[in-house]
């Protein structure tokens, strides 16, 4: 289908206007799921989508799901990601696959070109879990994995729920999300690492996506003077969460299990530069894309639990969160290999290091993301930066694999439209 | 001078009594230099010195003198030490010596006996310095390591002087502290530590006191994502603060160099579990009865820092408060080892891990402190305690070791009263 093509000028303005919804006066924007802002987010995007023609339908957990239908029945090939952003958020993170989809409409649209297989664009709620746990909400529920009515009752900090902030924003939808079932699925994003910049490498073949084991981990011994208490006598929690937590991190470093390892929040009692540490409380985020070196580093974090509990300290190790690692599909990959070949740009397969709705659509179709480089591997962050032509060059990419696969779609395990 | 003794049953009901002062709905005491709490507190002693019959006069930064005049013309024998607290205080801290002086000056009201040198009880302004800085405030300023106008101008956080409070408690004096300049200076202190009591030893005879080094100590490095984000392109400030840290506490440990180490405070930023920390804070409290090792120890934490800076760190470490160690006279501390044996009591030389009212006086006069146990060694705790026996024991050996002085001071540089 030559003649599809990205608006290069509309995908990079609608970046920065969707961007601007949410600024906060520190920099960067704040957009947490389900706020007025996100509102604002929604309801541009709405509009957008309603330019391209496609049939618009929001399900119960506030999915919005675009669907240009094709001219077969076959289940639609579908592409997206999420708007709501962490506190203080970069412009790119989740908006650039949604954009970029919305894109993908335009692009047909445009070229007065009705798809043979159906194109959705999907936005998903409450992917970062910053407001409402868990994370990946919206996917989450979709795939099946988490119950629609847990997720409508799931609470923010000030005790408000999904369903209420759902209905009172106007986005508590009634579609079935069986409605829309994808045959595959699609996720364009920045790298939110370095990798693809560091080794000046254009597109990145996502094939993997690292699982993640979270841990609050409590250490009590005994607070103490600390002019008079000798080291020997001395049961310094602290200390004890210090030595624990650079074992593994330096495990991470040096042998590379877990992949990475990062101690993001600490925390002494009493807290006074003078006395010892009765209690020392720290997080421990760790993450592998293999199932076994996970468990292992685990297995590893409770022996040295135990190593701490027989020389006197309690310590309360609980995992937050987990998240096994998920394996794309390796078809998929190798289509948008293909299709970047054709573009002459050049790839890497690589594994994620965040979380993705992706993950969730593996437990519904085929799925696989595509990377773009992340200035500095800077995300999370308002520094976050993507250059304008990597960006066109990903959105590219996403164009032309869901054109590849209009024609190559018979060698899915592709399900009929309902 | 046989006859003369502590009442054991007004020392530890006098404890008692001081102790309910400044009591605090969460257990223990605050009675913070200054406060109403104080000023009952400084009432209350008042009024006990008074039915000593001594001359009690309050000098300019507000420490009480209480002197029983001798026959002679020499310079007095002075003890004491302080009454304000820290926040959730023992009620042992600095009382236990101030009770413990009233009472050796009521042991020869009580047997009607003229001491042949002067003897004098002294209560210091401001020891624990929580509320006003410097600490050993009232005895540094009689010492002369600070200026009198210095001392009177320093602020709390909210603002008030040490002038306006000593004048709003009625505790603004006129005295100049030469008056009662001291001959010698003891000072009978709980432990504050577990040396005693796990040698089984019932008298400490604290020939030194530790020097201190507190250092704030900032490292800037790069805040990232968690997930996405290798080891090795990593510069995590919490993993570099940890490591520092665990550097100096296990040379101490290992090496004895400082003899102790702590870290009582730490933070990351910017604190989130995914996010690998771009700054991290931490207190560093380190002592050492050694200058050189105290040096040491500096120059090591330096030069880690430097180490740091050379692998894109910033590092910012500042020294926030430092003092020299302090040798006690030796003289004093063999008068009060021969008073504890004729006592038939077990003695050992230690070292002082906290700071004391007696290490400013060593810039006056030879100086010397009696240390009792304190279970567990927990101290700047509700829980602090000391048995009655070991209390009564202290005192006991203090007014003997005042006896026996009353003989022997000729051994002194001892200087005539003004």
């Amino acid at each position: 289908m030559p003649g599809l093509a990205i608006d290069r000028q509309r995908l990079l303005q609608r970046l920065g206007e969707l961007g601007s919804l949410g600024e906060v006066f520190e920099g960067g924007r704040t957009r947490l799921a389900l706020t007025d802002a996100d509102r604002a987010a929604r309801d541009l995007i709405t509009r957008w989508l309603e330019q391209t023609g496609a049939r618009i339908h929001v399900d119960r957990i506030g999915n919005i799901m675009a669907v240009l239908p094709g001219r077969s029945s076959l289940a639609p090939i579908m592409t997206g990601s999420h708007i709501d952003t962490v506190v203080r958020a970069g412009a790119y993170d989740g908006c650039y696959g949604v954009i970029a989809a919305i894109e993908v409409l335009h692009a047909f649209a445009a070229a007065n070109v009705q798809p043979e297989v159906s194109v959705a664009a999907a936005i998903f709620t409450n992917e970062e879990g910053v407001r409402f746990a868990p994370d990946l909400l919206g996917s989450r529920v979709m795939a099946g994995k988490l119950a629609l009515s847990e997720a409508l009752a799931a609470r923010d900090r000030a005790g408000h729920t999904v369903a209420d902030e759902l209905a009172r924003i106007g986005y508590a939808g009634s579609a079935l999300s069986d409605e829309s079932l994808p045959a595959c699925f699609l996720e364009l994003h920045i790298e939110q690492g370095p990798l693809l910049e560091a080794s000046n490498v254009q597109i990145g073949v996502v094939d993997a996506l690292q699982g993640h084991s979270w841990w609050q981990v409590s250490i009590e011994g005994t607070a103490n003077h600390a002019g008079t208490t000798p080291m020997e006598l001395r049961r310094d929690a602290g200390a004890a969460a210090m030595v624990l937590a650079t074992e593994i991190m330096q495990a991470a470093a040096q042998k590379g299990t877990p992949k990475v390892a990062t101690v993001g929040c600490i925390s002494f009692e009493p807290g006074s530069i003078n006395v010892v540490p009765g209690r020392a409380t720290f997080s421990l985020d760790m993450r592998d894309h293999r199932s076994d070196e996970l468990r292992r580093v685990e297995s590893m974090l409770l022996d040295a639990a135990q190593g701490l509990e027989t020389r006197g300290f309690k310590v309360d190790a609980k995992c937050i969160s987990r998240a096994e690692p998920v394996t794309f599909d390796g078809t998929l990959c190798a289509e948008i290999e293909r299709t970047a070949a054709d573009l002459q740009l050049t790839t890497r397969r690589m594994v994620s290091g965040a979380s993705h709705d992706a993950q969730m659509m593996t437990h519904l179709c085929p799925s696989a993301m595509i990377f773009v480089p992340s200035h500095r591997g800077i995300s999370h962050n308002p520094a976050e930066h993507t250059d304008p032509d990597d960006l066109l060059r990903g959105a590219e990419v996403l164009l032309h694999t869901i054109l590849r696969l209009q024609t190559t779609l018979g060698g899915f395990d592709a399900r009929p439209a309902v």
